[in-house]
């Protein structure tokens, strides 16, 4: 095969095979097609897209090109879930050692926050100790005996994707929908996992601005998953404002201690309990969604979800003791309040705003490989739909500096105050299922 | 400025400045922007597209990549002409001398044949000895003293479109009105002439297939010419069937030879006449394309035109000797006819099979630096409208291989013979000018 030959077909609009999908990635990983004519043909895709054929077999070819785990001697279904990224979103936390607890295995292999959102692994490393990069024997054991385990990507997986994703970062072709789907598919496939929740965020806070959009990637993850064989159910759920009050990795932690006590925001709350219940049935506990979410809500009254954590960050290294004084948790020096300038409703968040200003703070990553402080982050007061009087506190800063002078005029100036309540969307707004 | 700012700009179908184009492309040939980053943005061209101020500024930066003649000093306004390529071509060695004998100055920069297309300086290197890598004194100094000269673009010309089109030859992006256009321009303005002719060929032995395509970049071309204060006009002509009798490089240049001497084939005589016209207006000479063609025509039937030829010839280093005895150019070992199987009127030729028949007798190249035989080549027998019989010779190879089986079947299919003749085409469809 020529690689001129697959670029101008893509380019023509025309479907590429399966073989030369495998060819392509073989060829690109092995340094035999270099990064001139890939990224070419990435934006030829970027413009053409791709058929459901194409986008499974992208995704099987870079799946791949590295390491499969093979769990199945672990007995049971193994659930894993992914979600594609927002703002304040610390579900992960609670919800493995939720299933786990109820005896489905989670075997998650989870990422690093970029830009505005936030990463699950970044929140774990807030608890002293708590280490991410198992190998792949650990991982295996702890999946086998307490049914979790939440690890970074090794280098071993899907080594086709991280040099396909670092070529997309520099040369704008990461936005497009199945390019997203086979990138998140060749890694989350290769924990060896059976069956996928998805949370495709929708809104102003995620990658997918419009509900077409997230729609459309959602059916890409289910179509992939079920060329792999893997069943899945995808939610589509609302990121229009953070989920829960916090953003920012220690902050969020405690907020997901707080879930596992049976407390916590309602939003963070209703999503844990909803994506467990799909786990629960996909895990084949249950065919009743209706009796799998009574077990989450018991799993997290009665203690058992939380004593699961605490097994989790145990096994993982952490020192549980913060767990139980979650005051002990890296804190930033300053607390400093955002106060409203006018008086009304809060009718629109800026999401992402809230998400960069965080990240400016030291919260997050501009780039990949970027240090990052735990302590910083923010806590809403106000959310949407909430009435405001002039001095209230929108939202405190929490930072390592005294006076984070514009990351304090980002935040105001992402509190959009009206006159009237917006009309309230369900956090949930579609769930989808494969054929 | 960053380069991926300006691949997601052009990908997202918005339009860059000047600045931002010459910074594009300095960068590039600077080596701080990679190919793999240059590639994605041709990419994203090919399919936005690009406007009309953009391909300007393009072509400016390309051009200003490297030297650009200043022949200010050689009276006259100089006029050039450009071929956007096809099968049997030969116009332009009988033009410039025709045109330098009527007293406007003619300093070609030519190119090379590839794939299916000739091109001007290897059809005049089948003349032993003649140079066409004369140095910039040399050049200067010949269209100073003689009116005209024919040469290949020296490595300080453009240097960003020679490192543009290797890129481009092997990522897909050929193909693209705008990226052809700044080509073709960077290169033509850098030889420092006045005012330009354009024949942009249309018809299945042409790049442009329509006459849409070629109209686009035609209007292309005048309008960068346009921009640069360049005084331009485009013919579109007919490249439905090869021009002339003959393709291959000796071959094409005894063609032109009897073009000089006020005989040969008329589509070749029509199109050398009105290309001449044009140029004798554009270099002021008259204002009427009339008179401009009689005078045309007047220097061909005088000899004025052949001597010039001869003059040109002896100039750049070759051997005049052959020119008054063209049997005694490069001459190919096998004559081999190929004949009609059935009988009617030729009503299609499939010119670009042609083209590439004698490319792979050695007549061409498929990629650039591919040597070449001088020798060999194809005449024509037949042409559209002609009638044909059972066993007339449609085609005769000129091979240095005694059994090319592969090109005389090619050549067999080419020809459609058919019941009705097709209504004839004018060879000139349009001629395009500036606002």
């Amino acid at each position: 095969m020529r690689m001129v030959d697959l670029l101008t077909k893509k380019r023509d609009n025309q479907e590429l095979t399966p073989a030369e999908l495998d060819w392509l990635i073989q060829a690109y990983v092995a340094g035999d097609v270099p990064d001139y004519q890939m990224s070419a043909w990435l934006m030829a895709t970027y413009f053409t897209g791709m058929t459901a054929a194409e986008q499974s077999a992208l995704a099987m070819a870079m799946l791949h090109s590295g390491d499969v785990l093979d769990l199945s001697d672990i007995p049971g279904i193994k659930v894993d879930k992914h979600s594609t990224g927002g703002v304040g979103d610390k579900v992960s936390l609670p919800l493995a050692p939720l299933v786990a607890s109820l005896g489905v295995p989670v075997p998650m292999i989870s990422g690093r926050g970029l830009g505005h959102t936030g990463g699950t692994l970044d929140k774990l490393e807030s608890i002293p100790g708590f280490r991410v990069d198992l190998s792949e024997a650990e991982f295996r054991a702890q999946v086998k005996e307490i049914h979790q385990a939440i690890v970074s990507a090794s280098g071993d997986l899907a080594p086709a994707d991280r040099k396909l994703y670092a070529l997309r970062d520099v040369t704008g072709t990461v936005e497009s929908i199945p390019l997203i789907a086979s990138s998140i598919m060749s890694k989350k496939l290769a924990s060896g996992t059976n069956a996928l929740v998805f949370d495709v965020k929708v809104g102003n806070g995620a990658f997918m601005q419009t509900q077409a959009q997230a729609s459309k990637l959602a059916q890409a993850l289910l179509a992939i998953s079920q060329a792999a064989g893997v069943r899945a159910v995808a939610l589509l759920t609302g990121m229009d404002q953070p989920l829960g009050i916090t953003i920012g990795n220690s902050l969020e932690v405690a907020e997901a201690i707080a879930i596992l006590h049976n407390r916590g925001p309602q939003d963070v709350r209703q999503l844990t309990i909803a994506e467990a219940a799909h786990m629960l049935v996909l895990g084949g506990k249950t065919n009743s969604l209706e009796v799998a979410t009574g077990m989450a809500e018991d799993a997290l009254r009665d203690g058992r979800a939380w004593r699961a954590f605490k097994q989790l960050v145990a096994a993982q290294g952490g020192d549980v003791r913060v767990l139980d004084a979650p005051q002990t948790l890296p804190k930033a020096a300053y607390q400093i309040p955002v106060r409203a300038k006018s008086a009304g409703v809060v009718t629109a968040i800026d999401t992402r705003a809230l998400g960069v200003a965080v990240m400016q703070l030291g919260g997050g990553r501009a780039k990949q490989g970027d240090a990052l402080d735990h302590a910083v982050g923010l806590v809403m007061h106000k959310k949407l739909g909430t009435p405001v009087a002039v001095g209230d506190t929108l939202a405190t800063l929490h930072a390592n500096q005294p006076d984070p002078a514009a990351q304090v005029a980002q935040v105001a100036a992402a509190f959009t105050i009206g006159a009237t309540a917006p009309t309230p969307q369900p956090l949930i707004r579609q769930v989808l299922r494969q054929d």
